[in-house]
């Protein structure tokens, strides 16, 4: 008989675990579909038309030591008490000194994590791969919001600190301002490899809004945004995160109930597993 | 050249209208499926799939002056801001000695409009039909919230004034705690006629929540609780609601992404409709 | 090895049968959502869902004689057109002595049966099952359209002679202009009896337009009109059909890709093979 | 923080536990659409959106001891494996003076339990609420099949023992041979206090295919068959459950994927919690 | 509080307009599958989860002054007075020294405003991308519908003054005929610079078919034809068109009905905005 | 009057054909998301919305002789069984010289027409399109199954006579055992000239798995796989199919049902009209 099952390949117990999965379902603040609140617990059950073996890495989850921590439990519409709870949880994590990977939500989460990390790691650089630069100062008059993420982290982590890639929205305002304190690669990833380099000695944030893909490939999202990457590229961009010290990270704005056909889960899940085997 | 259009039958002016509608599309405190944001464009649209005539009540919404004053913006997650928008919004529209109708939204929208109209009639009465009570104290936490708005407008109009109909879900504690204070009619509406008689030197705000319907009705809706009322059976109680003095009134729950028939939209237009023309 | 399927029950050739079964895909005038011209092929694939006996009439299609003949190919947006190719079709099967069953398509087809049976039968009667009283002179302009249609069989089988069911839904003109000329029961059937006694001795067509039923049980159409009758009525109306002296029938208006869980054209499919075992 | 999570209400680990529900994920022989074995994650993720109180009941789901075993694991395409499966756990249950709840996969399953049941009690008699007799004896050359099911049950528990509510489709022949063997009450379910009345002394299994009821309510299944009872019909059945010595019991053929709006997993898991308080 | 909402940043009123957006919701032609006229409001809806901003040509929408007329009211089925309708429109547009923008419906509606516009300008030439050629001079007997519309546009501006780009669908005697008289580009759009110079002098007609687009990028329409181009490759011809001398253009095809995600929606908008600020 | 349609521009007889299409609808070995039953059925249907002419090939349907010989019909959950139906059909077929081309149906079904031709050509090649190895010796205890077919293949063709293309999941065991028994190139098709070369003096076997595309071409399949090729990119490896001696062919793993706007059906369409045009 099988028993309850998490994420596929993710079936350590907390204590042997290198790596700590969690699901934050929290899309309160989610401005056009709201839906991402579902992402984690269809990944968890999709996941298992996956194989836990990587052609592309010739490396397989039943390696790794993973522990599927289910999802974290919020109230509704209370953003600073959503984001406590994770910060909480993280900070937890990381005195275990494990890694944490949380799966969203809409993009606010990400606040959560990385409040906790840059608490302990001063000279914290983020990765952020989305088709939104969410540098925001308020939306609709609120300094927490999906639209607002980035500039929240901003606040966090300084100039000089983001790198965002595949950007293809946001308002004129907030391109103006990001200029020479944002590193922004417009559309594409091409430049990657050498921001790479550059963060090598640093502790590495990853967050990946997984809406920076084409919506031809991940349909599943609360604002889709066309002009996306293919999946071949992201998962190239996953692949080389071995080259920098990755201390936490997140995919999020996976909204399932708008994906009928299950595919952008099943991008999800494998950009998961490819992301669990780089790390 | 046809101009863009409100809800069928409500083109009058704000200054000539009796009845002012409005959309609130806020959910941000959904807890199982968000999506009641898009309930009133998805009216304003289907509607117009209707009739202006009734043959129920042998009457014709061009009869009427109805303003549609379109849909009120919010902020998101923040339920405080959200209905003092919709309070004030409200307090206008009876100083203006009109009649206010609003399409939520989550069910938590309906505080807004009981707040202002509580503060201009002390002895305000409310008929609620729904499947769920809503008199929790709290939920997850949170004092404002679609679980807990029945128990938020009780703090406003005190016992032995909410009238509740259809109620077939909420936890034990809520049905204890609601004995003595609030009227509650389990399963279905069979003393409506009796109730009416007594309510009629009150004002009264009645608010639907549509979910009272069986899901085989209304299918898209946050949370669909089995064994509700039917239609027809919804219908003869919203045309007895000319034996009151309705002072204000909404429907809400409507979650038009989770009805891909479009049969949700279709039954809350022509509630919609047949409650215009009974006021 | 199966051949390519005709509609379960449905296999005699043409010469063998007393039924001849055909499809009227046609919708050009429907004036919210179109695609009822997928219903015949819809019901074509789906009819094989169902066993061939019926436990309420204890008879078996295996006992009859039909032939499915396929469906009309039609120009587009060209109801004249149309209309002659099913009126023609229709002629030459009355000719052979045989019984038409036509599967629209929207209500407009219906003219087409009528127009060759009428030519017949100077003293035609119309059993009309539909939401609609479809009693309009014209619609945005055009005399003929699925809002006309029952006005263009009264033009030609006149006053007294048309018997509608169902109907909730029409302009109030409409309604004014019917009173003495046509016989429309409101909201249910439960004249039928008497009405079937008073046309036992005419030739009667039968026209079933299935949005009669109400959306919860048949979704799957162009204009759900919510509050219709059950399965189960619209079954017992159908049963009785052996009282009177059917020369013509139609079941129309099913549109399959409105209907995501199929479960319209299984009810569309069931009233067909209950409509033929009665017949 | 959230552990992953069984079924509402169902956290009892199996030693405490007096009931243990388990979901057998099969539809290898599911003749139209498949996706049975989707039905118990369905449930197990969807029934959050229920209470655990009923206030038809009274009772609340935090007063009983039920443990969720997750669901079996079965090869592909291989009935006898799977049927075996199914058996040896019901064995071990029963062995452990445990109730078993099973929550199918395509009716077949329905003979795992049977079997292992039945060669403890020789006097069981079968309560089966279906649209479909199942009674044949063999199905495209099959004698496993979710349409020989009860007949494969007939072999084991003989003449007089299987009592068949809300039937209303099946073969000429199934009907036939059934008579004199099988109770079989057509369309409804009027006589069943008459017959729980002369099983008041015997050990029952109780076999609930969902697609008794009437596709409005439960459109999310195999093989819809208009014209089924109601959800309040079904409910007060079950509530009459604990008249009857129930020694093992099933709901079976919610086929989620066919459900866009979720309507119909939520009617499969208020039966299911209004099951588990009745027993 | 939100008046009604035309298309994003489209809100100037007509006087003041350089550019008039308006809707032509007719789709009585569609071969296959129907729903076009749902295309403008649903553009007109969902265009608001876009920004006003691009990133890709660093303009604003709020830079402009474009009026959205709403949609133009037809009869159905009437493809005559439905192109008089358009014509007489388009007539007054350019009359007034504006710019015609259109949102079809089905590619039909393209001949209205190409016979106003050829009326002024004699020279007219177009620029049309499309999967199909359209260049059928019947179709099922009618010389007017969405497979024969550029042999209608033809029969206005004459040999050499049609070029197609993208074009991957038609019949044998189609391409034959063609030969010669209109510049077809099959299956990309890689001749489009050389083309513009030789149109540098002349008035053109952009007619864009969103089928063009690959249908895994714009699934959402009546006829998809895999193999097409992605959306890099048509925004970039999109951005492209401030080297030729628009005086009118229109888009037309997207069926949203038939896009569950909404995707096609948000390409359709997203091609909208930047053609909007490329004129 | 139009009969009863096969597949477009199959419209032989069987005597008169070159080649025999015929459906394979089974699917109980489908271990994610069923539903390739009704593969050959959509494309019978929606076939008819392409066009019988290539532009790639400037090629016509018209001018083959095609036979559209229907579905087999199977028993359920019966492996063994369905693959001696196929087998005998299939051998039917080459004993009258005519070329099988079968539309899966789970990729299983392949092994039917591998066993009757590799009966007749001792030295078979096999060309593979696939995201999937299927190279597992067994399967959840099951040695035939979806996920073995190609091992079982192997098991008739023996050693360097599988070329497999596109791969890009399967478990550690099977693509070690693979090596140098199995020719597979990972991720795409680079290297099919060069295998065509090899080929060209043997007798060839075609098996389309048509999840070898990526889900954003594709997403109407069992397993769907991120990071497939293109359409384009199949439709050139399939106009090279003249290149080799082709004596069978499939394809197969459409399930229409998780393909809510039909593109997938569109997709296989196009495919298999091309293949008939390159045969």
């Amino acid at each position: 008989m099988n028993s309850i099952r998490p994420i596929l390949g993710c079936n350590s117990n907390y204590d042997d675990a290198n790596v700590i999965v969690f699901g934050a379902p929290y899309d309160s603040t989610t401005s056009f579909r709201p839906g991402t609140r579902f992402a984690s617990s269809a990944i968890r059950s999709d996941s298992w038309g996956l194989e836990t073996y990587s052609p592309y890495l010739d490396k397989d989850l039943n390696q790794l030591k993973v522990h599927d921590a289910g999802d974290l439990e919020f109230p509704f519409a209370n953003s600073n008490k959503m984001l406590e709870i994770i910060s909480n949880f993280t900070s937890r994590i990381i005195k275990d000194e494990k890694l944490p990977l949380m799966i969203g939500g809409e993009h606010l989460v990400t606040y959560g994590p990385v409040k906790a990390i840059s608490d302990k790691y001063s000279n914290l650089k983020i990765l952020h791969f989305d088709a939104h630069s969410d540098l925001r100062d308020s939306f609709f008059g609120e300094k927490l919001s999906h639209a607002t993420v980035m500039k929240r982290c901003f606040d966090l982590v300084g100039d000089n600190s983001i790198y965002q890639f595949g950007i293809r929205s946001g308002s004129k305002e907030e391109f103006e301002w990001s200029k020479g304190r944002v590193y922004t690669e417009l559309f594409d990833t091409s430049s990657l490899d050498e921001v790479l380099k550059t963060l090598k000695d640093y502790p590495v944030y990853l967050t990946i809004d997984l809406d920076v893909l084409d919506p031809s490939v991940f349909p599943g999202t609360g604002t889709p945004e066309p002009g996306g990457i293919s999946f071949n590229n992201l998962l190239s961009c996953v692949h080389k995160m071995d080259k920098v010290n990755i201390v936490g990270c997140d995919i999020n704005e996976l909204s399932p109930h708008y994906d009928s056909s299950g595919v952008s889960t099943a991008v999800a899940s494998k950009i998961f597993r490819e992301l669990l085997l780089s790390l």
